[in-house]
């Protein structure tokens, strides 16, 4: 079977495996050591935020529940879109920590300026204000569950909206390389934009990680950490592997990091297999510029592919079958040759 | 001004306050008194449910929060319609003890048995049950938000599904005695069916108070209320109250309640306002058999009508406005009539 | 038989009720009503506060609950005397809302500021303050469980600790009004003094209730009631009943508000009993000046009593049992009397 | 400077690391994958506990807050002592959770089954239950956090008072591995005498991970788990250590563990060190067993060993200052060589 299942199946990157194997000597535990001083400066530079503080953690659920949790005072609530990751698949672990999630509806994963006002005003003009959650954070994937992405202009919007409502705006990038390359948002645009966001690495070469990066600092944030069992007593493991993607690799003449060429690399890929239906005549649940295809499939169509492909059935959109083919660091080429090859002889 | 506001902005009832000032000499504290045993003797007889708990408290979102929290795990979540008190003016007071509030849409401040199905059965064959909120207890209100009522026939179909797949089923009855005499659902059908339920007091004749009957004991409970805050000291002041609604007044032919004829009798007057209505051609939103009616005015119908009396604008309804008249244990005939009068000369 | 058990075994004060019963008409509800607001300018003037805002809740593990989750980031944590109110008899309560209390030995009730200084120095020299909850709140009670007060010498000392470490400081008076004649510390003097304090109601002649002070103001604190479940809905029985308590009675020469004698006349009553038991050489635990006294038993002395007055047993003391009596707004003086006959004749 | 600050402060033993670096293809996240199978099957047949369910997770705090809100409803509380990691260094994530630790004064880092029974007793007896945290879970670490060991006759006592008041036993192994050759409590014998326990890996040569066992399994704890952040998507790196870990050495003639190997080797070296303290007259706090041992030294001492090794002061006894000495799988016999002639030329 070859696999399109998911971007997170697989290893680390060669690289980033090499740079945990290099570590030797003694370092001092819980992040505070020189590997995760020196990825976050590479990160500090790589956003141009100088002034940013950044810290390092396991994974996504544990880097939103405690940002979330920083972020907010008890009766304060967080806005996301309903196909948020923190409203979906967390199992509660925003509410764990007692907040509300304000769900909005989504358009491809996505929700607009307009939508938050219009949340906020229902909720300043209600005139019951203290029976009601406050919102106070908006929070927003890049790119989304869908595979969509924010454009540099949205996020403008969401910021002046934000703003003016005294909002607090936080991007979680678990898949933030893939959107890198696919929309025209970069890592400074992100660091003058938003309050927090995260750079994903679990789902983009790494063994693990989640880079946090709060442009103008975070005061305490350890401590937040701490009490959510999220500070890694080897933590230069985690600075180790962003340095290793936010390396450039000197090979290449572009100078493009690790991260970025990774990311790029698979969602060229994507949209090979997107190309190769559309030239049957097959349609995509939409265009998605990033790792993740959605085609609309028979259910022949299907089964047919499913003999040799392992891919993700995401639900029913009129009379067809959504199926998920999805790219990463470690797809190969050749793999992708096979599925096209066998798109094209579908029927 | 003649109020039709709402059904909590007068003091209680005067029996209810008699029982308050009687009480003489010394008490346990807390609840454990012999005020309260009456008043839960009498609960349990009213209920048909020789062996149910019954425990009081304050407050509604009190009795809630407590309640929800007494149920569920860390990760499980309660399912409630949109609509419902605990998703919409609480503050968040579930989610502060670490809950999701799972929403279905409501029909008139209604969920119904085959939603809860659906909901339940996405869960169950998501594949990826870990990753999200595990729904375990039902919440629905009786009457609703809207003032509609669930018949006899949709709570069994409830129970039934709640047997089906594990679930426990509770009864928020904030405003339960408007529903008793509207509705062919009794308390001892509640205390048949469902888990928990609460018999509000506040919005029914009491100062305060909610009661709470659970019809299989509840082992721990008044831990639970501790730690929320929701041990009374002076605890007889509800058990008190709560003899005082449920005795049977002398001088009434009909074995009914104070609660249920002060119900009841709301319920009338709100009849014949709806009647008023429709009897000059102004629709109601939808037949309300409670004490709660939502009129459909033009803007200078509502204003003709507020310079005289106090009602509630809650939203628009295609180019009508939604106004809300309310009676309660303490509206005079004498208002009703004059509110009547003014209505048959809207034009 | 005669009752010095507890100062909450009996209903109110009979101005308290009739101040209940007296109230007539509409008032919007939660708070937001005249007869609050008339209590809170009322207590204002009391504390010569007056930027002040007041609040009312119904029970003291509610407000305390409450006021600590408003002032706190999620790491953060209240200092405590180990006999603490908040340590020991609230079910947990304050770790619900996600603290931890922090407790030091008590002397008699009391912490020092020393030993705050202490508590906050350890924590900020450990070197690993992150994997440690951050101090953040100081949390006395006046008086304290075993009936002592603080001076208003001590009380500054407190609050220089605080501003040297940047801690808030809160006053629990549960039983204030008992300390308000004890100590030189006077409600103007908490107002200069500490963030927040409470005035206590339900045990000083009130049916219920407790006033909350923050000196300076609170934002948003009517949110955090109502996620507590703390917004009453009939929110005027609050101000109504701390109206009458800070009333003036009009026969009195004095110019003491009604809370103020009711607690005094307490007080004198609870030093004839101690000065009974000295008289037959019967040692107290300490000089307490409030309306609690532990008196240093035998068993039969113990037994003997027993058989006439309620009263509480406290625990061993060397070879004697501590046994409390408990004075209150509703103590006779001849029941006053006859326990002290009672004590003279003690063997 | 040669190393004895700690066991945590260097990366893994290589064939951990070999065991990362070796897993290729594709594997279903988050711990649904067949290298957690592997290890869980190991870690079964080494407790001897066919039936027991284990799990994976990254870090000691995330295992313990987890695992203790998985056993409690909200007003149960733990028992833990003074010393425990979860009372003193979890930055309040117990509390997070909502749940009171309940500390007994530890000796040198243990508590007895009396205590626990007296702990009991208190709540029991107090006639207020209530109003207090419900003791309901016992937590103990082996080895303790200074290092020292409970027997398996203590351990059996423990289990004795769990079973006859219901509370339920709980062992933090984070070091254990050093307890294994130290004590004579096994891995069968904790899984017959506790209701769950861990097997640290992050502390005793893995690069993170600790195993969490339920010897009578733990329905939905995959829930808790991911609710605290807890589920690493890359799950197969956690089965991978322990299998490495956990595997027997070929050229070994004893049938020891990695593991066991690893942990005996490094109590051994510090059995050393301890005696070449001793053979110069200078005292042990106490005999330690394991790999951390406590010597009492003067400042001149404590300096002159500092010149050439990193050690840890640990507190004042008396008139020494007491220093950890601390090894672990990575130190060299030729380094403990060094620190036992430097200490041989102490004065």
């Amino acid at each position: 079977m070859i696999h399109f299942g998911n971007d997170y199946h697989r290893s680390a990157h060669p690289r980033v495996l090499e740079s945990i194997a290099e570590v030797g000597g003694v370092h001092y535990g819980y992040g505070a050591d020189e590997l995760c001083a020196a990825a976050a400066d590479t990160l500090r530079a790589a956003c141009q935020a100088p002034d940013a503080e950044v810290h390092f953690m396991v994974g996504g659920t544990q880097a939103n529940a405690t940002i979330i949790a920083y972020h907010l005072r008890p009766w304060e609530a967080v806005i996301s879109a309903d196909s948020g990751h923190i409203a979906t698949h967390e199992t509660g672990a925003i509410e764990h920590s007692g907040h509300k999630v304000i769900t909005l509806p989504n358009q491809l994963g996505k929700i607009t300026a307009a939508q938050v006002r219009a949340c906020v005003e229902e909720y300043r003009t209600s005139g019951i204000e203290e029976h009601m959650p406050e919102p106070a954070l908006v929070y927003i994937t890049q790119p989304t569950e869908y595979g969509t992405t924010y454009t540099r202009a949205e996020l403008i919007d969401l910021r002046n909206v934000c703003n003016e409502y005294e909002l607090r705006l936080f991007v979680d990038g678990a898949r933030l390389g893939y959107a890198l390359s696919a929309a025209d948002v970069t890592l400074p645009d992100l660091a003058a934009l938003v309050d927090v966001f995260t750079i994903g690495g679990t789902k983009c070469g790494a063994l693990f990680g989640e880079a946090i990066v709060f442009p103008a600092g975070a005061p305490r944030f350890r401590h937040a950490m701490k009490q959510h069992g999220g500070l890694l007593a080897k933590g230069w493991l985690l600075g180790a592997q962003f340095s290793a993607l936010f390396s450039t690799p000197a090979e290449t003449a572009a100078p493009a990091t690790l991260y970025e060429q990774i990311c790029a690399r698979a969602n060229a890929q994507a949209q090979r297999i997107a190309e190769a239906f559309r030239a049957v005549g097959i349609d995509m649940l939409f265009d998605s510029p990033t790792n993740q295809q959605f085609a609309l499939l028979t259910r022949e169509q299907e089964d047919q592919l499913k003999e040799d492909f392992v891919c993700e059935f995401f639900g029913e959109h009129e009379d067809k079958r959504v199926v998920r083919f999805c790219t990463a660091w470690s797809t190969e080429e050749g793999d992708v040759d096979k599925l096209c090859t066998a798109v094209s002889s579908l029927k």
